[in-house]
Parts: C-alpha cells; sequence; structure tokens
C-alpha cells in the first residue's frame, strides 16, 4: 500500500499574448495558461500523477488556489483505494458539501476538480504501463459505468441505457483497436485561422494546413462582417473546394445576430459554426441551429458540465458535440459526455489547443472509438501547433492525423525545465530580469515568422 | 477627485455546522462563511465599500483569492469615474479578455465579481447619503437601462422593452415609496424548517414563526420521503390552514424524480417547491413544472447569471424567481434579472439567509417595488434569524415584514470585531486556543437553545 504524500500546484504561463496567436473576437490577448499539479507517492516507483486546467492568463493564480483547496481530499490518502474507485475518488471530490456552493459543478472550482481527477488518471494509467485511452478501452462495460454520475443524467440517459451503448461495442473493440493504429485519428487545424493574422499569413497557413494532410481547416470570426467575409473567401480560394472550413465565433452573437451573420458566410460552404453565442443558451443554441440549417452548430469548450451538454442534446441545438479536456471534471465526466453524445447520434469532434488540451482529449476520442460510439469517420479532433515543445509526450500529428499515443499516462505531463522558467511571476520569462535583458524563446520565434510574413 | 486606496479581503467562517442550523438534504453542514472585502479611498471622508460572497465554509479562501485577482482593476482608479458609470465599470469587471475563461459569467470567479460591483455600490449610496434601495429608486429609466448589459439577452428582453417597463413604473413611484415606509415588504422565514431539527423543535418554531407575524414558512425535504411527509404535516398542524407552506429540496432529485416526490406532498397545500433539481436544468426544471402543477418551481440561489434566468423565463420552468443578492454578478445584473422577470411577469422572492443576504437583497426587492415591477402583494423575501448580529445596520424584520433600512449604503457592513473574531483560520473562533479554553458564543446559545427543546 502507498499513500499520497505531496500534492504540489505551479501557477505556469505563456507570454502567448505577444504574438497574437490564439486571438478572437472575445480573447484578443491571451497568455496561454495552465495551473498544474504534481501528485507525489511514497510508492517508491517514481510514478507521478500530473494534471491541469487551462485558462488564459489572469485569475490561474485563482485555479491554483482552487486545486489547494482540494488538497485534503486526497493528501495522505490510500492510492490503491483512490484509484481502485475512481467513480468514488470523482465524488468525493465533486459532492464535497461545502465546496459545491462555489459551482456547483461549474466555473474555477469544478475545473480545478477535472485537474485533479485528470493527474489520478494519469497516475493510474502509468501504473497501469499504459496510455490513458488503452487503460479505458480495457475497462469492461460494468466497469466504465461505475466511474459515471448519473444524477440529473437519468431523464436522457440512464445507467442501464448506458450499459447497452458499451456493451453494443464490445464486439468490435479489438478491430478497432488496430484501425486506429493504422489509420490513426482524424485532426482538423485551427493555427491558419486567428484573428490578429493578415489575410496574407492566413492564405500561406490555411495552404500549408492541406500540405499538412488537413481536410478542414477553422477560422475565427465575428469582429466584423466584411472582414470575415473577405477572409473566408481568402481561405476558400487557397485551400480549394474539398476542404471543409467551419468558423468560431467565441460567443461573440445574440441569437439574431447570429443567423443573420451566418446568412452572409453560408454561400462559402461553411462545415460548422462554432460558438456562436453564450455557451450558457442552450435554448438560443437551438434558435440558431433552427435558423442557420443545414450548417451545425457546434459547442462544448465551455459547457461547464454533463447537465448542459443534456439539454444541449435534449434541444437538437448541436450538431457537433466539442468536449474539453480540461473544463469539466476530468476524464470520469468526459465519459459521461461521450455516452450522451452516443445516445443522441451526435459527433464528438473536440476541442483542442492552448496548452496541452490536444496532448489530454486525443486520448478520449480514441477512448470513443473504441468503446463508445465506434466511430471515428465523421470526426476530427482540433489541432493548433503551439506550445507542445513543453510536453514529455507531445502529440504525434502528421499527415492531418492523431497517431495513437503509447507512453504510458494521460499525456499532460510537462517538462520540469518549462514548470521552472514559465512559472509566474518569478520564473526567468517573466521575472524583470529576464524582460529587460533577453526575449523569452517564445519571442523571437514570433519575430521570425513575423519577418517571414513581411 | 479621490482614487481607490486599498481593497482589503477577508475569510470570514461561522461555526454553524457545530448546530445543524441550515442543514438540508445537500448541505448537512454548513460553515456559513463570507469572502469579504473593504474598498477604502483617499477622500477623507472615511466612507469605505463593503461586499462579500456568501459560501458554507471550505472554499472560502478560493473566493477570496478571486477577489484579490480584480484588485488591479480597481486599485488606483478614479473613484467619481467608476462610480459615475457603473454599467460600465461592471463591463470593466465582467468582460476582462483573460478572467473570462475561468467563466464565463459563472461560479467563483462571476460571484467575486459580484462583492466588488456590490462594495461599489455600497460606496456609492454611502457618499449619497441614501440606503440602496432608495438611491436605486431614484434614478432615471434611462440611468436604470445604462446599468445593464443586454448581450445575450436581446432574444428574450431588448434596451427599448426595458426603458418602456421602467417608464410605466414611473409615474407610481412616490405612491409607493411612501406605501413601502408604511407597509414594510413582507417576508417568509426557513428558521423552523432545517433538516437536522426535530419534529418537536420544528413544531415549536413553525408556531413562533405564526406568532411573529409571517404568512409563510419554508421546510427542507427530499432527504427521507417518509420523514417529509410526517414533517410537512406536523408543520401544517402547527400553523393551521391559513399559513402557506413551501418546500426546498435543494438539488436532490432527478426530473421524475421530483415529480413522483411532490405528489406525496402535494394533499399539505404546498406553496411552491424550490430547487427540485439542478440548477443548471432549465429544460429539468420546465418538465418538472408540468408534472407537479399547480404547484409552481421555484430555484435561483444557485442559478449562475442572467442567461440562465432567461431560459428559465422563456421555458416556462419556475413560477417563483429567486434571485440571490451574492450569486450573480452583483446589483447590475440582479437588476437585468428584475427586468426579465418583469417582461415574463412572474414574482420575485428573492433569497436569503445565510450570512448577510438578508441585509444586502432586501435593497434589490424594495427597488424592485417602487421602480421596475411595481408589486409586492404577492411577493417575499426570504428571512432567516441568524447572525444578523454581526452587522453594523442589521435588518429590521418585525411582524413578518423587512421594514425599509434608513442608514445609507448597501446593508453589508460587517463590525470590525467580527472581522477579527471569525477571520479564518487565526480569528479567536477558529484558534487551537479558542477550541481548547471556551466556546464560542454561537456554541452557547444553540446548548442553550437544545436544552430548551430537551
Amino acid at each position: 500500500m502507498s499513500v499520497i504524500t505531496a500534492v504540489e500546484t505551479f501557477d505556469i504561463r505563456f507570454p502567448t499574448s505577444q504574438e497574437l496567436d490564439g486571438s478572437d473576437a472575445m480573447n484578443p490577448d491571451p497568455d496561454y495558461s495552465a495551473a498544474y499539479l504534481i501528485i507525489s507517492t511514497d510508492a517508491g516507483d517514481e510514478l507521478e500523477g500530473h494534471g491541469f486546467v487551462f485558462t488564459i492568463g489572469r485569475g490561474n493564480e485563482v485555479e491554483a488556489a482552487a486545486i489547494d483547496a482540494l488538497r485534503p481530499h486526497i493528501m495522505g490518502q490510500n492510492v490503491e483505494d483512490l484509484l481502485a474507485d475512481m467513480g468514488g475518488t470523482w465524488n468525493l471530490l465533486v459532492h464535497d458539501s461545502q465546496l459545491r456552493w462555489l459551482g456547483p459543478e461549474k466555473g474555477v472550482m469544478h475545473m480545478a476538480i477535472g485537474a485533479v481527477v485528470n493527474a489520478l488518471w494519469d497516475l493510474k494509467a502509468k501504473r497501469a504501463g499504459l496510455p490513458l485511452w488503452e487503460l479505458l478501452a480495457s475497462l469492461s462495460p460494468e466497469e466504465i459505468v461505475a466511474l459515471v454520475d448519473f444524477r440529473y443524467l437519468s431523464d436522457a440517459l440512464t445507467p442501464e441505457e448506458a450499459l447497452e451503448i458499451l456493451r453494443r461495442a464490445e464486439p468490435g473493440r479489438a478491430e478497432r483497436h488496430a484501425r486506429l493504429l493504422a489509420e490513426g485519428y482524424a485532426g482538423y487545424t485551427t493555427t491558419p485561422g486567428w484573428l490578429g493574422y493578415s489575410d496574407r499569413k492566413l492564405a500561406r497557413l490555411a495552404k500549408e494546413a492541406v500540405a499538412d494532410g488537413f481536410t478542414q481547416i477553422k477560422l475565427k470570426v465575428g469582429a466584423s462582417l466584411e472582414d470575415d467575409i473577405r477572409r473566408v473567401r481568402v481561405a476558400r480560394e487557397a485551400v480549394g473546394a474539398d476542404i471543409k472550413i467551419a468558423v468560431d465565433a467565441n460567443q461573440r452573437w445574440d441569437v439574431q445576430e447570429a443567423i443573420d451573420w451566418m446568412a452572409h458566410l453560408a454561400p462559402y460552404d461553411i462545415a460548422w459554426i462554432e460558438e456562436p453565442t453564450s455557451p450558457d443558451d442552450i435554448l438560443g443554441h437551438a434558435a440558431i441551429a433552427r435558423g442557420v440549417a443545414p450548417i451545425p452548430v457546434a459547442t462544448g469548450e465551455h459547457v461547464q458540465n454533463r447537465v448542459m451538454f443534456k439539454q444541449l442534446l435534449q434541444a437538437d441545438a448541436i450538431g457537433v458535440l466539442q468536449l474539453d479536456a480540461a473544463r469539466v471534471a476530468g476524464v470520469n465526466e468526459n465519459i459521461a459526455i461521450l455516452l450522451l453524445a452516443a445516445k443522441f447520434g451526435i459527433r464528438v469532434c473536440p476541442h483542442a489547443g492552448g496548452v496541452g488540451l490536444c496532448e489530454a482529449v486525443q486520448h478520449i476520442s480514441m477512448f470513443d472509438f473504441i468503446a463508445v460510439s465506434g466511430e471515428k469517420d465523421d470526426r476530427m479532433i482540433e489541432f493548433v501547433d503551439h506550445l507542445h515543445e513543453h510536453f514529455v509526450t507531445p502529440v504525434d500529428v502528421r499527415g492531418g492525423c492523431y497517431w495513437p499515443p503509447s507512453a504510458p499516462g494521460a499525456g499532460a505531463e510537462m517538462h520540469r525545465q518549462t514548470l521552472s522558467v514559465f512559472s509566474f511571476p518569478d520564473g526567468a520569462t517573466w521575472s524583470s530580469d529576464a524582460a529587460d535583458g533577453q526575449q523569452p524563446a517564445e519571442r523571437e520565434l514570433a519575430l521570425k515568422e513575423a519577418a517571414a510574413d513581411a
């Protein structure tokens, strides 16, 4: 038996706002960040559990404080007990009778719980010697159902129905496992489409994306209709008719505005409209879905929990479900969301990008293909080519596909040097010495790229 | 001109879990708490702005950290500018491009913004020499509309419609102001109904409530159907047929469970069923409302923002709207919610209790009566007789009514001694010396009361 001996937290920030990477209609200047934790044990096996909440800068310290608030729940606990009953462990964290007032099940506290849950899954997968997707895909339907909290879901999905979905997928698991290794899992890229980029840079990056094998790109929209029409046209001309172009408004519009705006972009053959309005507005999304049909509505990266996803599905509000690895309460809740999507027959195309979201969420999609929906032909994982170098096992994306990771764990582990250099506010990147003296590596890279586009 | 020179934060906790005050089906052991702030200026007038987030214990330090994260937005700012454009100030705080990732507009960060907004309103009202309700009721319809962010609301309420509602109420303001001073504003009490109380204590407190002039009481339900049926019967027998009895499940049920459970309580003439399920489940509340009719569904204390209230109203999901002073982003957002309720013709009966919620929310209801809905005959503010002694201007509740406060400010100011004694973890109530030596005053009071019930 072993116990948890340390839960370290880190406030890690990358100065991405200097380059307008990640700029969109609602997030003009994000500094991609992670409230990060490492769980250590006395097992003597040198295995640690790593997890994080992705944020875009200010407030990352609040997330770190929220992770700290969870420390008493796991410090000193028996590791084998926690990992053997991850459903029970999830309940312990999510249903703390006092902490739940801070949500319930939403925002800062819920995301912090997700980071802790995911760090425990990382540790569990490392102990099993398996990448998380393979560990999850090795569980029986009964074991998977036991990971899910069905509270507030039973009007849409019962445990019995979930079991039926999982049992239906069971016979094909081995065949799909082999297919996944042979074919990879499709990605699409948002790299060309940030609002801060020039038309020239957009066209260059869009062509590069096609050359790299991607079959879909995504553009940020919503700040200026005139600019959006021009940019979508530039992108369409750059990629030709066979490549899909999705657009993403990052919650910029009200309901009627979304419908009116999209009428102007529809002629350019839009694959989906993402986050047209508030992520809280289920009825609004449903109205927009009716108003922009046949263009599907997509959302999820800011959808706070499984209860909101349930309703988006019940209300026929979305055609594409974009779960996120670090918004809800971790792997367990994402399994609940996969099961809901399978029940309603809606495709899952996860949100990724940011810091480590690609590394983390690929495991969810790969598990879904093998053991839940059994589908991947119409599905894609978002890909943004930023900051992967900070991870011990960065994603392997080639030919427009995510290739299944083989390293044990959940993929979220950052290099120790990154945890030091990008620590806020005292790491070398942020301390005044660094600012006075040398440019951070990120900055240098961007300056070179800007020169190439000039 | 003056500037903000300090934003102090406090982690204040009361050991209420020792007495089971505040116990319900989801919150068995709350320690009523406040993440509290004081805004100071260099105006030389000794006026401060006080505000708080109510929590129930653990995690209060996370709320305090979230308030700290907002400090840079107001420290050193021109006070007159901030207070002259409270709509703009609200936008500045809510739409911070990086902090919004932590919500957006929900949970820890949104509540912290509410505390800061309310502290600024407290300062503004003190400068005006008026209680907040009178200050708000002195604003023109145009000034009130300028306080509200209509983003994501326009499919249900436009600025023009809001203006029309406010203009319609304008002619009667003086008459209703006089009525309010003469009649007070009705309250109802939850004091008898906590789950942890014995039947004997329930009956005694229910009778006392009627003797005190209350016309409605509320009981917590949801832990045991058998107990609930017995407790509702005990309460009905204690108060007679003319007093209203509402019940509150604190989010305990799934949709069908709520409908089935309420069928057993319906014979006892239930005034409303409060929080039957997840506060996020708009469609679930709508289904429950259809299933338990004609008993109205009530919710709001955990409803995260105006977008959720909008949908609860659009979906005919609630018959009673229970806004809360410390859940959404302060006075401004509560005005948006009052306007939505007025548009849909739904009565507002605010949630209160906890720490300081009664003191704060009465201003919202009184303003609503004078300047928004113009109604109060079917409306009540929740009242719980706990912890008022810690406030400089505690509520004046007599004869079952809230009597309008006359002291300048928003009512949230705690005694300096309370901020010291109940400070967590170093105040006298929480430090180990206190625990070893003497009982806190709260504890002594409870022991006396327990003796009276034995």
